[in-house]
């Protein structure tokens, strides 16, 4: 399944309101959904139903916005702010946001291919492998089937651990909320599923980074190994995916295991098997899931760095993680190394990328990294905290990680607005929104060439 | 004058090597000039009568790399440490690796326009916009000229203003040093010229500030403004570079006052006029030439964050300022700027920009990126300092830029090499590092495009 393309997407709906059919771009319907999603969540969670005792409506819209945009930042403490009932709402959110996103942009990429364009057409069912657009709607549906049946598979595993050591009932809670919270790549917790208690724990740890992983690899990928089976018939994209996500993982792992085995703060007090599991939790978790089971603030600045590029680059393309994601930044090095090379096209497993994907990649790392720069400067100026810190909050939010210096908590009401407002952003990603509201100016005057110095 | 392109010369290095007349590219000879003029300045710093006391060699050869790559970062105190020779030796390096970076450049460009490619001759002739090359080897010469009238113009007036206070030789000493290091943007300073105690003084303050931006701006924009005098048949490139650098001084002169108005550490003890002296030096300053006013360390993070945007953006192409440059920043914006607004080219004042120089600039950002988060994670794992102070010496010395958190003096070894490193590379470029140290690889085969999910 392709990304659906939102500059494609905004020039058919264009071509589609002149006849008439469309009244709003999928752009601006999905911001929508998400923002109407989000009041309601607020507003329900507000209610005295929901919490143990009375909160501010902007941490309501701060929890809401945190669960439907995946984030995992809180001001407050779950378990003790939010009744049953308060939890079930936010994890339905995590839920509704999560699949919601996915399944919106492909029944609208889908919707616009059947009705308006070959081209487009044709794009999605080569994304897809189909040969019609029938079989293509079969895969959607397939999709949401294979996501259900994994969740169901980790709630019954979750549940079948933790009935070892509580009941039943209390038990399944804990394991609808966390498999939920794992796979949407949320990392929201509450108590009995704070992964700081079980650090050194091989089955909840490596379950939970089983369903981060497959839930942030991205669904086009998964729908292509299920098809596909065999290594060698996998489109390049899945191929060139799952390279950088093995890579990725390996040097995180290793790294962090490297900078962290004498900090007595985090891995230190472990055994090797237990410094094992803590590191790769956290080098599965900061591509941008946001658990954590060793305290974050306490990391080295080293680590700390690391993880805010991990952040920052996130999953895979059309999945339950952010970030400006893996294929983009594998696209921008691609394209760096083939200059510097002197090739004559940007190569990726003997395919070559097309020069409007790398403009792309490169309006993207700069939307984001303006977007990161602006926020950190304004925060910057309200907050009386550590650099590093409110860096790494900025990029957690944008990158919809979810993981924080201890900053959350001690935000100021601008800040957490701001935060809200980045989270926001940061799932709908900045290209998206900035589509939604950009107006075309599509120049029919074409420039001379000019000579221009740079470097 | 275009920037001479390393991938254009080194392709005709290639064709000029088989026929037998060259032995090494300009890069290479580039850099093994600096190196050796780094090693020549170092032992002579090491030599007795360069100290008042005994130095270790890694001094010296930070003293050195430091002055001819004209960062002017510092390990030990300038005056105190270097006698009048060292000093002598000192401000000579500067000059020497300030100037002859930029004739060097010219001269190669010029060597293989003649020798090899009427397409490249074509080009320099373009850029100087001279019709054959006899009069492009002129302007070369009458950029030396520039350089050096507009150096003895500073030095009298400095030479003058300092006299008032001081006997005649000890204020021509201080004019010439002070005129040096601020035309070739090195930012050294002796006893008498730092600037911290000519922090409200107009005629110090923009007389620098006046010699810093000519010397930051680039020559070919310079020798654009002497041969056309009227801006309205100024070529595109000057124009852009002109109106960015403007744009940028005043944003940054702006910024800079608001957000440090009020800190008694910096601004807040001066009248009005002295903070504007102050904010307009700490702004010009900043892009690359590094001197101070008020004390770096205890500037508001806010700040400190906007000028490492500033260090790393830089002056002018082909200057004696260093970073990514104005021109690079300025083609990366448009490139993004086009891609969202769905322009069919990247325009900068009614020019299109060359695919070709949006690659380049794309590999530039990203190279540069990857060289400041990987000395940054290393320093932050050898030296104990806050995360900020650390990133801010790593981009200051990437950008030859020389401002310093007061944590030069007190690196360790390690982090010194690392740092020395630093800004050798970033003097030379490291795209022009990489050339020359790359081999190429010019595919013959072209391979199909594919699909490539981003975003
Ligand atoms: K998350
Ligand atoms: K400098």
């Amino acid at each position: 399944m392709r990304n659906w393309d939102p500059r494609l997407t905004l020039r058919h709906y264009h071509q589609v309101r002149h006849a008439g059919r469309f009244n709003a771009s999928p752009p601006m319907v999905l911001a929508g959904g998400f923002l109407f999603l989000s009041l309601m969540g607020a507003l329900l969670l507000w209610m005295p139903f929901s919490t143990h005792h009375q909160i501010e409506p902007i941490t309501a819209l701060f929890s809401a916005v945190s669960a439907v945009t995946l984030t995992g930042l809180s001001t407050v403490d779950i378990t003790s702010t939010y009744t049953p009932v308060g939890q079930a709402i936010l994890i339905s959110l995590v839920q509704i946001g999560g699949l919601g996103f996915v399944t919106f942009s492909i029944v609208a990429a889908l919707a616009l291919g059947k009705r308006i364009s070959l081209q487009h057409q044709a794009l999605a069912q080569e994304a897809f492998n189909q040969t019609n657009v029938a079989t293509v709607k079969q895969t959607a549906y397939a999709i949401i089937k294979i996501t259900l049946m994994l969740e169901l598979l980790g709630i019954a595993l979750f549940t079948l651990w933790w009935s070892g050591s509580t009941d039943f009932l209390t038990a399944l809670g804990r394991g609808i909320f966390h498999t939920i919270s794992a796979f949407n790549n949320a990392g929201v917790s509450i108590e009995g599923t704070h992964l700081v208690g079980h650090v050194d724990n091989p089955a909840v740890i490596l379950l939970t980074t089983a369903l981060i992983i497959l839930g942030g690899i991205g669904f086009s990928v998964l729908n292509d190994i299920r098809q596909k089976k065999a290594w060698k018939t996998l489109a390049p994209y899945s191929k060139i995916v799952l390279i950088g996500s093995a890579v990725m993982n390996l040097i995180g792992f290793v790294m962090i295991w490297l900078l962290e085995y004498d900090n007595p703060l985090t891995l230190g007090p472990l055994d090797a098997g237990g410094q094992a599991l803590a590191a790769w939790l956290q080098n599965v978790t900061t591509r941008t899931a946001g658990f954590n089971s060793v305290d974050i603030a306490s990391l080295e600045d080293s680590t700390t760095l690391l993880m805010m590029l991990y952040m920052f680059i996130g999953g895979g393309s059309l999945s339950l993680a952010s970030g400006i994601k893996i294929g983009t930044f594998i696209v921008l090095m691609a394209a760096a190394y083939s200059y510097i090379f002197q090739r004559p096209q940007v190569v990726l497993l003997k395919r070559a990328v097309s020069a409007d994907t790398v403009q792309k990649s490169l309006a993207l790392l700069l939307v984001t990294a303006t977007l990161i720069f602006s926020a950190t400067l304004i925060m910057t100026m309200i907050e009386d905290a550590p650099f590093i810190s409110i860096l790494f909050e900025v990029v957690s939010a944008v990158s919809t990680t979810g993981l924080s210096r201890d900053l959350t908590p001690t935000l100021s009401w601008p800040s957490q607005f701001l935060v809200i407002v980045l989270m926001f952003i940061g799932r709908l990603g900045p290209l998206t929104l900035i589509y939604s509201l950009s107006i075309q100016h599509r120049g029919r005057v074409r420039y001379p060439e000019t000579n221009f110095q740079i470097g």
